[in-house]
């Protein structure tokens, strides 16, 4: 056990840890490219071997653990073991072929789980959400609203851009990202020439929301 | 009054009318749905119960006060009031359908009055807007003078975006959001080949004049 | 010249003011729409006696200094002197008629002049220019740069878009603000297949200037 | 030597290198118009006297070292001399005339070199990348396995925005700037009606990541 985790901690191992799951990812961008056909046998060896070493690698964690459970309290580690054992589902699996493809992209993330910077930087992320909290019920508030109002008002304009709440939604998170807004805006002026007034108000208060998000998160922080 | 008072600060009640606004923002979306149709009779009756409960609760508030009154001193029980008022228009009254759908969707902002987290939000976010008072006059100047030329000189090459100065406004917030704002731009270069001197001092006077309103608001904060 | 002195001084007769450049900010404003054609001669009647107001208070203006050469030391009176001297050319002369009409438009901005917290705050921005000096230059050399290299390659290809040195600094403004950029350079990924490394890296350069350079004003006002 | 030092530092000297820098950035640029072709041999006599003179400065600037290893030291003198030495490529040779041309546009950067202020804002700028390299790798991670899932589940939809995963990295590149994304999104979701989750995710990822990595960035620099 001791032998474990030595290799476990050492850094040459962990070298080479990383260095298979950066093969893994571009196994999975290689299989993306219609060229790769040819390499298909190929390929399927290869993920067989990624995925038994991953195995391996996973293994080797746990049984460096004084007591099995341990392995458990690491969210890490459960994190890893996850993405180890979803992607034990077998790849020439004719009907779960995509999941299978799917589940193996996750693999990528584990380079967040090896890389304690992108471990400590993933962390400061998650701890910043709970402060945009409120900001995100009020902008979702706005959203519901405004998407309600639309989608009773100009329904019969477009149904494809307003046909009920959720599509409204869709198309208010549209305008607010300024993506050919004044299209769907023309639209409906045609039959509302006073829509604009809709769009403006839209526009200027989650913009408002927003910015005050931003400094409000600024100032929170600096405090610290 | 007594009992009236200790209901009113029930956590259990007040959660209950959270719940209730949460129903009833669901009872808007789901009539925006084609499918809804078919559980009309059953969505008034709910809107019905829905209307009735608000109404008590808003009596029983007012009941709670020692002098009637003061429930009319306290502004988000003033905006309670009005939003449970003008959602009592029938539902069914086929000619008002529209407004009454429209009043019961603000139903929604009672989520506001009622959790104090928002509350303090948006008492922080109208509190933000005198600040951006005097800039937003000088953006309004901007906009001003540019609709003015812009529809002096280009009303006669495209009049549905340059036709009068409130037409030109709106097509220079289109120009601020950079909607497409090349397509305006080329059409008047057709004619006035140096019109990109009007669009390129636009952006960049509106860029500015935001970007140093934001960091003035940021220092603003800051100082307190 | 007390009297005249008391006059300039007097809170009433300076909101008097701003009423008049208001009102002749919604002349010009009037004059845009189609339906204005009707009062034609009213309008001309009121423009007249605008830009008399206008002269007449200036000239009290001048006359209220001890002496002459004093009102000229104040950059604000020069501003003034300038757009009312400029609104003299008679709107009614057929052949000057838009010039008259845009120079009529500047009057708007005797608002900026007139109200104190304006002023300051036009001030400050002018101040905040020289900040961003040698930011703009080197923006301005990698626009130099990515446009000359932009035209020599891509000339063949669209003329319209990279024909020039200009034309192309014009196309790239346009790809840095995200506007239609991909149509740019889905044309000439047909001929230049890696021309996506052009546009990725003049988006990150431009980006990374412009972002280093907000942090950076950040920074330096803060430190004041 | 001495002389030859005391030139080098001689402040109309510099301001000479800089016109010529300047005049040569000018015809680069005036090479770029088709009116330019009837001056075509003048271009050629100009830009070798360009040629020449940068290659005399340089060499003035070797000789007024005391060793002449010591130019090498300096990581401008290095920059200025492979710039220098890749425009003696002849611009007349027919074979290399692009090539020549686009190492020729290169000189502007000698501004750089020469301005001591644009000097230290680029040595601020590259000193700030090592800050972002970290969250780089994440915003890398997250455009890679989304590409890898889009590439999986969109290609059959259309090959020519997600035919391998680097054509999808673009793709999403394009979504991150908001331009005609939804365009993107509404082709995929008539196939997968529930696509809008690929895209709006990776929206809010992006846009969280980043505003974490302006904010984090404002902080650290603010803390030093
Ligand atoms: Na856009
Ligand atoms: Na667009």
């Amino acid at each position: 056990q001791d032998g474990l985790e030595r290799l476990r901690a050492n850094t040459i191992f962990e070298s080479f840890v990383i260095g298979v799951i950066i093969a893994s990812a571009l196994l999975i961008g290689a299989k993306t490219y219609e060229e790769a056909s040819r390499f298909d046998q190929w390929l399927v060896w290869m993920d067989t071997a990624v995925t038994l070493f991953f195995l391996f690698e996973i293994l080797v964690r746990m049984a460096a653990e004084k007591r099995f459970l341990n392995f458990f309290r690491n969210g890490w580690n459960i994190f890893d073991f996850i993405i180890v054992v979803a992607s034990l589902v077998p790849i020439n699996d004719s009907e779960m072929v995509l999941v299978a493809r799917l589940l193996r992209v996750f693999r990528v993330l584990r380079l967040v789980s090896m890389i304690p910077e992108l471990r400590i930087l993933l962390a400061a992320l998650v701890k910043s959400i709970p402060r945009m909290g409120y900001v995100a019920l009020l902008m979702f508030i706005i959203f519901y609203i405004y998407a309600a109002i639309g989608s009773f008002m100009f329904n019969g304009i477009d149904p494809v851009l307003w046909g009920n709440i959720s599509i409204s939604m869709l198309t208010l998170f549209r305008v607010a990202t300024f993506e050919d807004w004044t299209d769907v805006m023309y639209d409906t002026m045609e039959v509302y020439p006073y829509s604009w007034v809709f769009y403006l108000t839209f526009i200027f208060l989650t913009a408002f929301v927003f910015l005050n998000m931003m400094i409000g998160i600024v100032l929170d922080v600096m405090q610290k």
